[in-house]
């Protein structure tokens, strides 16, 4: 919150922020609740209004999306999102524990289907309708390692090789321990504001043009595909839906990769790839940095890490970091326009944003 | 949520609700995760998208809250919140926990004070800055448990003399038996829609001209005072600032009073009582169906219960069934305008709002 409050260009006084929307799945486990009141306090403004928002990994994006409606309906200016997890301070029977309710408990968790072991039945499926995979999924591994590299606050920050992906251990085939993202503690901040409210303390503000959100079936036996999240799609529609440019014009994208897999549907759910060619587009190095669409430049999930609520607001502080040409060297040239993609669960529940250095 | 939908009197399209905001501290003591996708599905519009609000006691208010944001900023036209709670199928041990997280956990609950403990300080300090409370204690208790014996969806439907409630065991002195809310399960849904909208399904709305909400220091001792829950004060001042009536206009209110001391703070922190005068005040009657002043027609949190999740959403679906006339034999004559007071903890978090038969 600290680093949120001291990026704005000419300060800010903390009273003058008018609500705080937490995301977290829950403090430590759910050994603290009550969080968002908490969060308040710690920010130094205990009086403030503060609501916790949480629909497990999209926590996040869907934090972000309540504060976007609480300026848009021009009832606040100024509000503030926090997003955080601490993961590692439970014990991993807790944390495995905390985490799978998030999926479906009844045909899933109690059969002993892991999170890994849904994603990894995706990938096999996808592999099954399209063709061989594993090279598109560790150059997914590798560009992010990549990429994570360059981001200071990533959680892996060591380059890996495609041998080294496609050859690690397997944790639920055909997904490696290179395919899933690490249990990672972090925290993650904005301020959104109206926009004259933004212009007082930045000359340069990032704004949010576009907001969709989406559900789906939560056993992944009721959904009408393996290879693809509806929910992402749905979500995508109604934040383009009266967005000022279309998917073409994006320069980068953050995208949901908490299983390499997950990345590859991505890319065909969010409407940037044909059905079935997310592998080939990978492969050709058009996700890179420098590529014809980067994706992930901060490392995404697999290596700057997933600390649950954190996550959705980090994507969009990447996105105000590369569109205001602050991030570093893992700067993606020029960039004006992205799309952040926060995925709850094995895809019950999407929210997508889409941001543009100029106002809709 | 079937009977929200039913209850529109020109009937509605599940498909036309355009997103889900649930309210519940967590499905059966968070043994199920994802609850908000959950909700979409067993609504039967599984697209639709759909996030969890929890602020512990007063999810219910914000989950409104952030309802009525998304119907202002003009993005959706009809929106669903649902609260819920199942409290009953979890084990008495597991639950103690699952609720006593929503206190401070260092210096109160892992102290051993639990929440009857905290409302039993405020009352003992209460009495001692204003004289004896417990006559007033017993008529709050009195008079929720007769408004309860009116209302057919109330856990306990059944009236109490004054002689019980005063003569009951301790449960954390001063406060006994009657003076506290029991253990519930419940649920409670709204559509909240554009005033253009809510008249294509109705010729009568409810409108919601006022909408509130504060924070305070989770724990007790870091408060300003103990007869007072300053993020009550702040969230009505919140939903009053732009209101197009004052307190003396309320014709009733549906207040927190999940211990019966909770009930005279409410009427002083929402400023319709002066301080110290709420047990004065509700002695003479004035509090009853056919007083000056109703409070909790229903049966409030003590009768109706409070199944925690709900109960937010609950004490709105009242004010429509008030504002409509459609309250039976608890009916509040020629009620108009109104206000729900929901709160989070021990008062870390409060959300008020304003109804009117009237748009603002």
């Amino acid at each position: 919150m600290d680093r949120a409050v001291e990026s704005v260009d000419r300060g800010i006084d903390r009273e003058r922020v008018q609500e705080l929307y937490l995301s977290t799945l829950g403090f430590s486990g759910w050994q603290l609740g009550n969080a968002s009141a908490i969060a308040a306090e710690e920010f130094g403004h205990p009086g403030m209004p503060a609501v916790r928002v949480e629909n497990a990994c999209a926590s996040g994006g869907f934090a972000l999306r309540m504060a976007v409606d609480a300026v848009a309906s021009g009832r606040r200016d100024l509000v503030l999102v926090v997003g955080l997890e601490k993961m590692t301070d439970v014990s991993q029977a807790r944390r495995r524990y905390w985490l799978g309710v998030s999926g479906d408990t009844e045909w899933e968790r109690l059969a002993g289907l892991t999170f890994a072991g849904v994603y990894g039945l995706m990938a096999a499926r996808y592999a099954a309708e399209y063709g061989p995979v594993r090279d598109a999924l560790s150059e997914v591994a590798v560009k992010n390692h990549a990429n994570g590299a360059l981001n200071p606050n990533a959680h892996f920050q060591k380059p890996i090789s495609r041998d080294q992906a496609s050859a690690a251990p397997a944790v639920a085939a055909p997904l490696g321990l290179y395919d899933c993202c690490p249990v990672s503690d972090g925290a993650a901040a904005l301020l959104v504001a109206a926009p004259e409210t933004a212009r007082q303390y930045t000359d340069t503000p990032v704004y949010v043009v576009g907001s969709g959100a989406g559900s789906d079936a939560l056993a992944i036996q009721s959904r009408a595909s393996l290879t693809r999240l509806d929910a992402s799609r749905r979500a995508a529609e109604e934040a383009f839906r009266r967005a000022p440019f279309e998917r073409k014009d994006l320069d980068f994208l953050e995208v949901h990769d908490c299983f390499t897999i997950a990345e590859l549907l991505a890319l065909e759910d969010l409407g940037v790839a044909r059905r079935g060619s997310a592998a080939r587009l990978t492969l050709s190095g058009a996700t890179r940095i420098g590529g014809r669409m980067p994706v992930n430049p901060d490392g995404g999930l697999k290596a700057k890490g997933h600390p649950i609520g954190a996550t959705g607001v980090s994507q969009a502080y990447e996105v105000f970091l590369q569109l205001r040409g602050g991030a570093g060297s893992r700067q993606v040239r020029g960039a004006e326009r992205a799309l952040t993609h926060n995925v709850g669960g094995s895809g019950a529940s999407a929210a997508v944003h889409l941001f543009s250095t100029e106002g809709a």
